[in-house]
């Protein structure tokens, strides 16, 4: 397989983790989202992901499957072991819920690609778009931790003791936080599931600074 | 089952399309997104749905389900038929990541609160505000007819000749875009899509118009 990458996505994190974890070997290509005014505006990569976007997997048989979330359903219909998703319906749903809250409701607002209309379109100075980008941060993190804390599901991870789709996008949206100084010991349900999962070599090596564009 | 719904919100528009088309009766459960400061921040509905976004589905045994494209998959779980996912990994990762092109890149920019920020914290006008709205639906639907045009899976749906997923995220789209006259036949793929999609009745009487709280 093959993953067009970019150290930094979020979105390319969550997948590089479900890689490691599951063991699958893969060739890393990457897209440097800043380079040359974008490398993802390439005709070449527009053939592969009309969105433009990272992550995209090229699977075996050479087809392009975009969209982060897509893409570790995919690997999990295909490589079940271990499993990132619980067995039963309702405990699925309430997986998928909370990654959703991250993959939908936080991350797609502080894009790149929107941070950059904010700036260049709208005329947003620096501090305003750093406090839209803590806003949405702060409002989702605030309603997960509500959540977590408050569900007999919680264990060292987000669902029980092993990680699941929802540590996937976790992990990636506390790094993003980071970034943007935002104090994520304010929700210490997430701070504590994250420390946890930085524990796990498939977690710790799908880091932004270990990626080889990153060098 | 129990549907937390606001008739114009099109993530509760895709759920009411899904419950429609699977023949699981429901018991409508109307929050406004505007009346009294919006329903949603009643604490009665934050124990429901922690986010305060909505759809909230309920299942039988009274388990809160947050998030539309957690729920479809709960349904799809527990009522597999009519099926809303093809049968090979391939290809549903294909309509998972079609869905997700519209859930996680288009419909969380042009949400209500997003709107809200824009105008009451950046002081952004109105045409600056419909600019926004619109800038993101184009360049999702362009990208979104680019795929659907150019692959020999686009039927008289999204994937071949039954609804899935994918066009249950496309036709609230597509209804969204019209009430920011953004002309759809620009996107001809996506507006015969949704022609065709509209002759059902499963997609008919989930339209904003015909829910109660429309009325």
């Amino acid at each position: 397989m093959k993953l067009y990458s970019y150290f930094r996505s979020s979105a390319s994190y969550r997948v590089r983790i479900a890689l490691n974890l599951k063991g699958i070997s893969y060739d890393y290509l990457p897209v440097h989202l800043l380079r040359d005014g974008g490398e993802q505006f390439a005709p070449s990569y527009r053939e592969i992901n009309p969105d433009r976007l990272v992550p995209t997997l090229v699977d075996d048989a050479g087809v392009p499957i975009p969209q982060s979330l897509a893409i570790i359903e995919y690997l999990e219909e295909t490589h079940p072991t271990p499993p990132l998703l619980p067995r039963k319906p309702a405990d699925r749903a309430y997986v998928r819920s909370l990654a959703l809250q991250i993959a939908s409701e936080i991350h797609p607002l502080n894009n790149l690609r929107v941070l950059k209309y904010l700036t260049e379109n709208l005329g947003v100075n620096e501090g305003a778009k750093n406090a839209w980008y803590c806003h949405w941060v702060e409002a989702g993190f605030s309603s997960l931790e509500a959540r977590l804390a408050g569900d007999a599901r919680t264990g060292t991870f987000c669902y029980g003791d092993a990680p699941t789709l929802a540590d996937l996008c976790l992990v990636p949206q506390v790094f993003n936080a980071r970034r943007f100084s935002i104090d994520v010991n304010c929700y210490p349900t997430l701070a504590r599931i994250n420390d946890n999962a930085l524990q796990l070599e498939a977690f710790a090596k799908a880091a932004p600074d270990r990626q080889y564009d990153a060098l």
